[in-house]
């Protein structure tokens, strides 16, 4: 049965029709956000770390709508690029609520930022720190951490933060640049299924502190990146079970508190408030002695599911009007454009109902992070994905 | 030496200087696309493939302006959806120089595009061809066959096509139908360096002509697809010498002649004149230990260069002004985004100059084809890829 009874866990009966309800004169493929449902979330969240503070990862859903929805309930938020900056200014976040996280920056970038008024940025190397230095006098830094990533969906690579041997030597090059050693930061990497994996990092962050104490570096904040996880169709526990453990192996390790923590949500908050309503364009059997079924959207990796690359992030896919004594049987999903790289999941076999037919809607949920701002601006003509906020026109 | 000496044999000196005194005042990342070598390319297959008639795949490059000049030299083209289909009516192509190639089709789709005056459809379904009979009736129908793609840079999966078992039924159903079987496609997977992979295809061709006629269906077309190669980092032969060999083939097979043959060019004319100009943005080691260089550039995966996963394409890169005597090392070469997944090549290691600096420009070769239309609408907040006609502003 594997899939089947999963998506009605996900979502209620009365949602659904809500949802069924409101996009039925709106054109496919198209994503659906829940606002409400993101405030539930930051909510939660708030509650179960209270006294942490909530840097919204702007990345993963970057809607003016979900910014203003956040900047109300006193998030602050993580930037990427000074465009981000730039739309976060429009929307009137202060530049304190932010902190520019991302490690790859151009001179002019911290030039800009730093102008504008941010003063936390996250680095990895000694290049951006000689950056940092000269652009950005006496600001705060986080020192971000080299980890592996094992037991998260969406593969970590070594992309991001230096080793701790490196990290340590970065924070007494920081602090003679003039800057202000802030924090280590790191990242489990995303939709984190093994929440003992905070445990080994804090417990890195431990001994980056105790090292560089001796130095006379007193660092004041631990930002815990993001990763908690969003409801895929592999079931995970819920954001304040991860809260709970991280906070308990917090208080392990630095039993006398009066740190800062920041944690950097971004899919967690956003992705179970998102539902994609597709087309079924095309189903279709590719021999007449193989009875698997193709079965062919109206979205596909570019425009809006590009996370299924290596099949990392499996969606749960709602077929309405089911009653339960359908046969239900393995099909192959894919795209529309004319990539035969454009394939949703192949390897893991979806089943779906055999009495399925073309011009049917189906309903991808989980789908509010990490979709619309990684579609493709015309690929194969096919436009952007299209974004409606629910209740809204 | 790998890749060092590659590159300048793909640009001479002159076309580098003029790229670069092009761009000066332009803003990194953008693509520069040299329409004249677009046309050069065409005229070559023209030649040829003389009597042979070129769609060429839009997707490859939608750029208005290079729609255009394949107008001009009086190039076919073959389209994957309404979009393309409107855009082309925008420029004044007229729909008897249209194929619709994909064969995954809403219904709407067909009933629009019938309207508009498009009378050949690529097919390789039986539902497909249902509602190509309902909407389209009298249509001219290609029947995709289904190649595995070996020796292929870019993978082709099972998406497209059906094997001959179902095509050979496929047909007859679309001649009971009403429609007007035309010819067999296929598609030898794109990038293709085994030119042997078209021998195969024409002889199962063959096979199904012969087989059809058996039951009083005579087709009068084939269809080549595309797969001719565009100068990657490896080097590949020519597409005149793939268009001997081809033809070759088709000679073997077909010695009566008198048949329509369609190519469906996108890559190969128009991947060799586009070159991106990026700025390198951080140089970094991640431990004290590992020497290995990570060079971000400001251009990655979804920006532009969405074809480096799985590493499958390879863009040779150009790195001016080094006399030859420096030293070379290997780096890891990344995108800009905060995302772990925007990385360019890690397993391949690039060669770049130990004296490579931040700040520098770096020219990515042979990026006119699938870069700019695959590009994100705002992933981190980064823009799309800004496209340059060669001397234009």
């Amino acid at each position: 049965m594997g899939n089947k009874s999963r998506p009605s866990e996900l979502i209620t009966p009365d949602e659904l029709a809500r949802i069924i309800e409101f996009t039925k004169d709106k054109e496919t493929p198209c994503l659906v956000i829940d606002l409400e449902k993101i405030g539930k979330k930051y909510d939660e969240l708030a509650r179960a770390m209270s006294g942490v503070k909530i840097y919204y990862a702007v990345k993963a859903n970057p809607l003016d709508e979900v910014i203003s929805l956040l900047r109300d309930r006193g998030a602050y938020f993580d930037i990427a690029s000074r465009f981000e900056l730039d739309q976060l200014l429009r929307l009137n976040v202060s530049p304190e609520r932010m902190s520019y996280g991302n490690t790859i920056k151009k001179e002019v970038d911290i030039v800009y930022a730093y102008r504008k008024g941010v003063r936390i940025y996250t680095t990895d190397s000694r290049s951006d720190i000689e950056k940092l230095s000269r652009n950005a006098p006496g600001a705060k830094v986080n020192f971000r951490l080299l980890l592996d990533g094992s037991g998260a969906d969406w593969p970590l690579s070594k992309k991001f933060g230096a080793h701790p041997d490196m990290l340590y030597t970065l924070v007494k090059f920081a602090k003679k640049s003039g800057l202000t050693p802030y924090g280590i930061s790191f990242h489990v990497g995303s939709q984190q299924r093994d929440i003992g994996q905070w445990d080994n990092a804090i417990a890195l962050v431990k001994y980056l502190f105790d090292a560089l104490k001796g130095d006379g570096i007193l660092l004041s904040a631990i930002n815990l990146g993001g990763g908690f996880p969003a409801q895929y169709l592999k079931p995970t526990d819920g954001v304040p079970s991860y809260a709970d453990a991280i906070l308990g192996y917090l208080r392990e390790d630095f039993p006398d508190g009066g740190l800062e923590i920041m944690v950097e949500p971004g899919r967690s908050l956003v992705a179970d408030a998102g539902i994609i309503v597709a087309e079924v364009v095309l189903i279709a059997k590719k021999s007449e002695k193989n009875k698997m079924r193709w079965v062919y959207l109206d979205i596909g990796k570019f425009n809006g599911l590009i996370e299924t690359i290596g099949e990392a992030i499996k969606y749960p896919i709602v077929f309405p009007d089911r009653d339960g004594k359908e046969e239900w049987s393995e099909a192959v999903l894919a795209g529309p454009t004319c990539d035969s790289a454009d394939i949703l999941y192949e390897d893991y076999k979806y089943k779906v109902p055999n009495n399925l037919k073309e011009g049917e809607r189906v309903y991808i949920l989980t789908t509010g992070a990490y979709t619309m701002s990684y579609s493709s601006v015309s690929f194969n003509g096919f436009p952007p994905l299209k974004t409606h906020i629910l209740g809204g026109v």
